[in-house]
């Protein structure tokens, strides 16, 4: 069991945050509008609560489920208020033709995340790969990044508690190619796959193996 | 059936060969000691041939299985040998720490493999997310990339006379982002894994849906 915070009032908040009450997880909300908050809130239920905005955060794990150009701002407007908290960001900052990112030099939301965090907190980047509407009903891989390792210790057992699997690809320097992977998904779902009713996953040898 | 050129004597060469037979194809080896490729055609079985290094290879399907910095250079060597062939790139350009890429700008071997082939190749980006033991062994779904749908297409078939299921993910720009998923997928063998039985791969919502 996790005590969960959760910055932003959207679709992503909204479904992350449903399936952490599901998994036995205790949730804080956190909106710039106090009164969206406390509807998602009331919303999802489960004891979930609001906390006042730029606060801080009432959970060990604080989700930012914002747009990718709102994350690394309210990081850095939230402060010190992160001091000790472990910060998921869950965000993909694709091109305006989704063939690419964002960023003009090789990083990620993730690594900017750590520049403007407060000294001890850990990044951890985790849950972009996946739709939304995938995480709501299926089962999908959570790839996650991160260099405190205790922090991904602390994300790895909140998405267990979600009934998925956590799958370490490495340091936070990864969470680039996992924004890339974001890309990859994305470039399936308008191509190959035609749809969005799949996952980025792992398949292990045995799964499909015939000879 | 597709007739299949593979430049290379290696470990990929044999592997990708080998399915190739399998799978019904021909199969047409170079390599730059003819007496390595003629041990590898022989291996193969299958009514492989050899070629003569460098001259046009007799396959419409050209897979160039060498290191990645062999890659555009032999190409080039080619050079107009590959007209109107599908120039297959499976390379991986690790950086030395294995966690990015060895280029300098957002580029793929396969984009510099299309700069250096003459005009009317298409050039596909394919297999390379694939570790080699599990090419042999298993069913991984193999992704591609390119922007000739005309070439694409026929790679997809010839993916398919292997048993394994084709995932188109977009134009040829995409193979830099296909590229970091190799990335991906070691660091998955390293961290989350913690071994090379598994392939990066698209699990449907219905395979491991639960709610």
């Amino acid at each position: 069991m996790s005590d969960i915070s959760i910055i932003g009032t959207g679709n992503m908040a909204r479904t992350i945050g449903a399936r952490a009450i599901a998994g036995g997880n205790t949730v804080e909300v956190m909106g710039r509008d106090q009164a969206k908050a406390a509807d998602l809130a009331k919303a999802l239920g489960g004891g979930a609560t609001t906390g006042e905005w730029g606060t801080a955060p009432a959970g060990d794990i604080v989700i930012v489920a914002l747009l990718y150009d709102g994350v690394v701002p309210v990081v850095a407007q939230y402060g010190d208020a992160l001091a000790g908290k472990v910060i998921v960001d869950i965000s993909n900052p694709f091109n305006s033709t989704f063939d690419g990112l964002a960023h003009r030099e090789e990083t990620s939301i993730a690594q900017e995340v750590a520049k403007a965090a407060p000294a001890g907190a850990g990044v951890v980047k985790a849950f972009n790969t996946v739709f939304r509407h995938v995480l709501e009903k299926g089962r999908p891989d959570i790839f996650i990044a991160g260099d405190n390792a205790q922090a991904k210790a602390s994300v790895e057992a909140f998405v267990e508690s979600l009934g998925l699997r956590p799958l370490d690809v490495g340091g936070l320097k990864m969470a680039h190619w996992l924004e890339g992977a974001g890309v990859v998904t994305v470039g399936l779902a308008n191509h190959g796959m035609g749809n969005l009713d799949f996952a980025l996953g792992i398949t292990e040898l045995p799964v499909r193996a015939n000879d």
